[in-house]
This record gives structure tokens, sequence and C-alpha cells, in this order.
């Protein structure tokens, strides 16, 4: 079985990290061999040796991060899961970690360093040099997941009267330019960003235009403490490579980049996806204790759900008693209700969550879903009503499954889509525990329509 | 209600569409005034416009469009989804629609006309210019999906032997540089990409460096043919803002920048979510009718699965009929296991995607879902085991239930990753049915398990 995914991975997975590169490493660990891993290493992206040492065990981690010993890379640091980073920082010694972050740009480090108990955070912020331990100190005097924390100090700003000629002649001297950047930040006296030049623009004019004249006329400031979601929707919407962050006071305090939004736009549709699922903050290096003790209280609660269903039951046991097709049926209702619902959920978390449903539009799509959830209902309706019939011979057995369908998915869509915008309206998040909500209602819903319309119907 | 939604937008949304906008639009229109539109629209970014025009309803839509007449902007085209965009491009007359194609970058044309009828598509690339018309069919010429189709022609490429003053005279005398570009492509004679110069590299060295001191070592170029998905990996992944893309003899033949790949990113983790809660290629503007039909089949699904469980209860009804708490809490132990496999399969579902499951570590995590299964069975067993006592005071029937849930959960684990990871050595989309099988799979076992158990311990 190995090598059948060794050679699904050598088909498809040209770019993902196969098993021979982790095979290498480690025997380059067990021949306690420095020179050999600094070798494969050196061939590889920081964010695949992440990787690498995301899919070993935690024993052969800490084996592989000993033998690289002062080699560290920080840039390695900033691409691990949280999980593996914590592991790692703990048991590394004090000064190779503030040898490997030295050179990190300072929303690196405040990545690194913001979960770091406040000694160890000390002695690494100590480490940097002054500018940079300013730099990262300021950030972290912000809210978490928000801009103030995602921003790098490290940019370039112009003066409003600055030309082309000065903005080039300016960034050749400098000694101290961001490892990346796109845009020229345009400011007024009072270090209020005014507008931004991307490097294109910059490249394609003469020495002597105005840098007034190639800012990008749609730019957007974005204030510190705005949430890093809305950081995320900003760049993805109006497709931005960089934007400058703002004060309280409007003043110019740092600039963030795409790959800071893209990687938050992505860690959101995850735990979008997870918290549907009913699956918490577990990566996959979790170990069997931690993934265990996370998804437990997501099942307890489906517990309850369905002791709170399997109660609906208990006060039908004379129906059933006289009837066991409705036992053998009633399943059929709740799992059709529970789907039905779980697709309206879906739309409807991911529309809140990519602000495609808005005041704008909410009563429409409210009518649609439940319009959606008729006419499935009603198709349904027909075709469980046919097979009950068939199946146990009795068209009025068939009638009440038909009519429970119909009320169940109705109530199904009805649930899917005002749950998660009621959640979104109260300031919850839409994902979290709509789904152990919605299969609830629908549990309950079904069990109790198919069953108190059989006691009215047939007994 | 709808104001309460409106006050949540004022709140919470500062960046999404709001009501008043949307509005002012409708006003414009019933007073068929194209300045009042015109001016509404030049605040607005493209993807604003676009996000309005999704959010208003078909027949609000076509009067907008025809209001805005000649100045249709082919930008806001490329920001509609799919369903919207074919109802406009259909509408619109062939002249208007050539006009806001234009100026389009060649990726955008290629995106806007790829789907259309033949007839129309000719006549869209007639309207373009030469150079522009061949870019666009040859993009065509290669398959959906793919690099080729992404890539834009409009780059800037520059010899191995020039010097940066070289690449910035260039720069300053082109006429044609593309709107958004972020590195040079430096090329050895053969057209081959050697390295690509970030603008923030160029900017910040002296007229006489050589380009090929300051290329980026780690540069990608990507195959004309690679699928996107892998397209939007390798941005991620390496954390890139362009590449350059090469044909079968490693020939430069165009570029992708971030913003194609991060909306590749976007979709995929939004089919994955719809995928495995048996959602289709529906949108927010779609209709009733299309809605419910795209629906249907994934309930179709779900149907012969309740039905096959079904069946295996009727394979019960004596049971059942001697032994109503049976039907009572049967329902407990298929919903726990349906739950449980759910959180294994969006785990094995997204670790998938993002390649974070490989050979390295696939047979480790199986392990790890399978003794996850056993703990936490091994817990629910002990609770409903007790509950299942003290609701009916038979403690066996609390033994046959927390059997039957250490059994379920267990299979729950082993379905929730083998499914999707079976899928993918097959070629297919892990995320696409796994949900219906792992579920089927959970109801089945759950009530086989507990009712077969039932009938040999208790009856």
């Amino acid at each position: 079985m190995a090598e059948d995914f060794q050679k699904m991975d050598e088909k498809d997975d040209l770019y993902a990290i196969n098993r021979d590169i982790v095979e290498d490493v480690l025997k380059a660990v067990e021949a306690d061999s420095q020179s050999d891993l600094l070798a494969i290493f050196q061939d590889l992206h920081e964010a695949d040796i992440a990787d690498i040492l995301e899919q070993i065990t935690p024993e052969d981690r800490r084996r592989v991060m000993r033998l690289w010993g002062e080699h560290v890379d920080g840039e390695v640091l900033t691409e691990l899961e949280e999980g593996v980073r914590d592991d790692i920082m703990e048991d590394t010694p004090d000064e190779i970690l503030a040898e490997a972050v030295k050179d990190l740009d300072t929303d690196d480090v405040v990545y690194l360093v913001e979960d770091l108990e406040p000694p160890q955070q000390e002695k690494l912020l100590e480490s940097l040099d002054d500018a940079d331990r300013i730099a990262v100190e300021q950030s972290l005097s912000h809210e978490e997941d928000t801009a103030g924390r995602l921003m790098q100090r490290e940019m370039v700003v112009a003066p409003q009267h600055w030309t082309v000629g000065d903005a080039i002649d300016y960034m050749r001297s400098a000694t101290d330019l961001p490892q990346d950047f796109y845009d020229v930040i345009v400011v007024n006296p009072a270090m209020h960003p005014v507008g931004t030049v991307p490097l294109g623009k910059l490249m394609g004019a003469a020495r002597e235009v105005f840098l007034s004249e190639l800012m990008n006329p749609d730019f957007h400031a974005i204030p510190v403490d705005t949430p890093d979601e809305d950081v995320a929707y900003i760049f993805n919407q109006y497709h931005m490579v960089s934007a400058p962050v703002v004060d309280h006071n409007g003043r110019l305090v740092g600039v963030i980049t795409i790959d800071d939004a893209m990687e938050i736009l992505e860690d959101e549709a995850e735990e979008d996806m997870k918290r549907l699922a009913g699956v918490g903050d577990e990566e996959l290096s979790s170990s069997v204790r931690e993934t265990a003790k996370l998804r437990f209280p997501w099942l307890a609660v489906n517990l309850v759900s369905s002791i709170t269903a399997a109660f609906v039951i208990s006060r039908f046991s004379d129906a059933i008693n006289s009837m066991v097709a409705l036992a053998v049926l009633m399943p059929i209702v709740a799992s059709m209700g529970g789907n039905a619902g779980t697709q309206t959920l879906t739309v409807t978390v991911r529309a809140l969550a990519t602000r495609d449903l808005t005041s704008a539009n909410a009563l429409r799509i409210i009518g649609r879903e439940m319009a959606v959830g008729l006419v499935n209902g009603l198709a349904f309706a027909v075709l469980v009503g046919g097979i009950g019939y068939f199946w146990f011979g009795n068209p009025m057995l068939g009638v009440v499954l038909g009519l429970a369908m119909i009320g169940n998915m109705f109530v199904a869509a009805l649930a899917g889509i005002l749950v998660p915008m009621g959640l979104e309206k109260l300031g919850a998040d839409p994902a979290l525990a709509s789904g152990a909500f919605v299969t609830t209602m629908t549990d309950i819903v079904g069990f109790f329509t198919f069953l108190g319309l059989a006691t009215l119907i047939l007994l």
C-alpha cells in the first residue's frame, strides 16, 4: 500500500513533498551527518522544509532540529503549522532562535513570537537590533488577528513632491529596503498616505514625472485595528498586492503584503469547512490524544441532539408497536431533511464569508431557499410516497411519508439559512455549531411530523 | 427585518455592498438617468459594481445594463460570477462587448470568451487588434483549467546580458507595458526563462549591475499544461506574485499573476466545501429552478443511501416488535457514527487539497484516525451505555448500545479516511460523493451492529 501511495505521488503530485526526500532526511539523521542534511535542505524552499518537518514523527523532528543546530532557518519556522512550531520553538535553545529570527521581516518576527511565553519572548526581542525590536513591540501592542499584527514596518515611503527620479535615487542609496515590496507609498507632510505607486508604473515613467501623477486612484489604506478577515477580503476583492496600514490618526504605520492576505483567506475557508463538519482547531500533526480531545465536544453536542431525537421517538412507542414499518421508514425522513438542511447551510455560510449575501439580497435568498425546499420536498415526497406504498402495500403510509418529507425539507431550508444568518447577526461565527443546530432541528421535526401524522392518520 | 440586516451591514461590513448603494442604482434606473448611474459607478471599484449586478434581480440587471449602454466596463464583466456573466453577455449587443474588452489584458479576454458560442466568440475576437487576437487564440488552444488559459501574454522580458540600466531604459521607452507586473523575466537566446528579477530588487540596484546578479534563485517556470489547482498550490506554497509559463520546449509563452492564483485557491476551497455538503455548481444568483435541479441528484443519492439503511432495519422488524426501545435508540448510534465519519472525512479532504497528506505520512495519519475513532468510540460507549441503562432500566441494553457505538465510530474513522484517499488514488476528486459514501456506511453499520447485537444478546 505504501508503494501505491508513492506511485500516486510521482504521477500527480509533482510539487508535493514525496517519500524519497523524507527518507533522505531521515538517513542523514541516522548517519548523524549535518553536511548531508544541509545539502538536502539547500535545494529546498523553506516551505518544503517546513512540510517535511510537519510530516515526520515528533521524535524524528527533534532529531532533525538537533542535527540542523546553528543553521536553523527562521523562514522555515514561519512556514510551520502552529502545533509543530510551538513544539520546535520550545525545544530549540534561545541563542539558535535569536540567530534564526535576526534577518526576518518584522511581520514574520511578530508571527513567531506572539504566542511565546513572556521570558522566551523577551529574550528573543532583546537579540534584535533596536529599530526592529521597537517595531515588533509596537506590532505586539495591537490586538491579535488585526492589521496591526499582520503589517511589516519595512516599506518604501516617498513625499508627495518627489519625482520618479527622486524615488529611484533614494531606493538605490537605501541599505534597508524590504525583502519584497511592490509599491512606493506616497505620504503628505503629516505622514498620511495619499496614494501608492506600483513599481511597474514607476518603471515605465520618465525620471522627471511626479509620483502624484502615477498614483493608483483606488488605493485602500487599512486602519490598524481592522480584523484580519476584513484585510483578506479587501485584498481579494480589489486584487491588491500590498496596502498601507494607518493608525487612529491616519498616519502611516506599516504595510501588509499579499502573501499574508492569501494565508488568511485560506485559513478562513479551512476554518469554515472544519466548523461546519464539527472539527475544531486540530492540525494534521496533532497527536491521537489532542485530536480525540478536540473532537469530543462536537460529538457531545451531537449526542445531546440525537438523544433529544430519541426522546421524540419514545413518545410514539405505541405507534411503532402497532406498526413496525414506522420504525423502518422514519430515518429516511430525518436523513433527507438533514441533507437538505446541510446544503442550504453550506451555501449560506459560504455566501456570508464571501460577503455575497448582504442586506441587499437577504430577503430574496431566504425566499429562494424556502422555494427550493418546497420544490425538492414535493419531488421527494412523490418518490418516497411511492416507495412507502409499494414496499408496505399501504397507500396511506405513502401519503404520511410524503407529507412528512415536504414538511421536513421546508423546515430544513428555513433552518439552513436562518440559523447562520442569526448567528452572524449576533456577532457569532455563522459556521459555529450551525451544523448541530440544523440537524437537531431536522431530526426532531422529521421524527415528530412522520410519527405524529402516522398516529393521526393511520392508527 | 430588512432594517436589521442593514444595521448589521453598517456595523460589521464596512467593505461589503450595502442596500443604500443598490437602492441608488435602482433609483437611477427608475429615473432612466444614465448620468446618475455613471456617477455612482465612477466611485466604485469594478469588483463592487459586479457585486451589485449579482445581488439585484435578473430583471433589474437587464435594465441596469441597458442604461449603462456603451459605457459598459470590461473589467466588471471579468468580476462577475459565471451565471450572471453568461446572462449579461448573451443580452449585450456585440459592438458594446467588443468595445468593453478591447483594453483588457489577454488573460481576462480569454476568461470572458472561452465559454461563448463560436459565432459570438469570433465576432469579439475580430474586434481585437491583431497581436491581442493571436495571443487570445493561442491561449484558447490550450486545455481548459490549465496554466495556458490562465496566463497573459503581456510581460516584460529581458535578455541575460542586460544590466539594470538597460532594463529601465527599455521599460521607459516601451508603450505596451502590462497593466500590472512585478518581475522582469530574464531569458536566454533560446527564449528559455533563466530567472526573474523582482522590480523591488531592480529598484535597489545600480544601473550597471547585471540582471543575472539580481535573479531570484528559486523561481518556478510553470509548464503550459499544468492544471490550475497545481498553479494555485505553487503560488501559495512559495509565496509568489508572478511566474513565467513555458511551452513543451521550455520556451517562454506567458506569465501568470497572483490575482489569478488567489481566485483559483478560493474556488478550490469553495468547491470542496460544497461537494462535501452535496451542493453542486450553483451560484447565489441561480434561480429556484436551477438550484432545486442542481441539488436534486445529491439528495437522490442520499435517498438511495437512506432506503438501504431502512432495508437493514426492516430485517430486524421482529426485534423491534419485541422491544420498542431499540427503535428509540438506534438513531443515536447511526447519528454519532455519521458525525465522527464526517469529522475524519473533512480533515482528510482538506489535507489532501493542501497536500499535507502525502505518501510520507499517510500510514501514520490512517493509524491516528483509527486510534481517535477507538478512543472517542470508547468514551461515548460509556456515556450512551449509561444512558441506555438508566433510561430503560436494562443493563444489557446499555452494553449493546455501547458496543455498537465503538464498532460504528471505528468504522466511521476508517471510512472517513480511506474513502477520500481511495478516490484520490483513482484520480477522482476526494470530496466528490465522499459524504454520501461515508454516511451510508455509518448508517448501515450503525443500524446493523446495534440491532444485530440486540438480537444476539437481548432476545
